[in-house]
């Protein structure tokens, strides 16, 4: 079992605040996965939570992935609240899963490293 | 209510590594709150998953600031697997709470932002 968290570069947020949206989106994806995929969610927390962390340059990028993503796997938008570094209401990442490695990595494999 | 994440600086991390370690701390740190202190977990979710990330620059400082809080909130220091970058065993960062705001800043306030 793997999560992805997905996060966009073009909006220079500092390193705090990317890794506090990232750490939301993987909090909320995990609790959406145990709604509706308990058993992906329980075998990942028991294998260690494996993560990757993603990048891509856009709104409209993180967007069209989730779209994508979302039919088979449980996935979470998160749109920060704003009050610091960005607009409020601003996209700024995505969690897939948990889910197993050959489900999420068709959507995944040709995404770079953050 | 409000949740810490507290993380090492002086290992070198890339900024995916150390966002995934971030992350991993947040859900476990969650998860134990949850069970420890359910109030607190439930309403941290349903207030929108407030979160600081901090960091300090030694492995006994954060060992020093887990033994610290442990006592009245829940907290998790998270060890690294170290398949990537870093040596096995590592520990890489502190996840504390969900706690209401006024208990979780005795021990924080004097960190650094990340």
């Amino acid at each position: 079992m793997k999560q992805a968290v997905v996060a966009r570069t073009d909006l220079k947020m500092g390193k705090g605040k990317i890794c506090s949206q990232i750490a939301h989106a993987s909090v909320e994806s995990f609790l959406l996965t145990r709604q509706r995929r308990q058993e992906w969610a329980e075998i990942w927390l028991a294998e260690g939570q494996k993560k990757i962390i993603l990048k891509v340059e856009s709104e409209q990028a993180l967007k069209d992935l989730y779209n994508e993503v979302r039919h088979e796997i449980p996935a979470v938008l998160v749109v920060d609240a704003g009050y610091t570094q960005i607009h409020p209401g601003t996209t700024t990442c995505l969690g897939i899963g948990p889910a197993p490695e050959t489900v999420i990595d068709k959507y995944i494999s040709h995404y770079k490293l953050l």
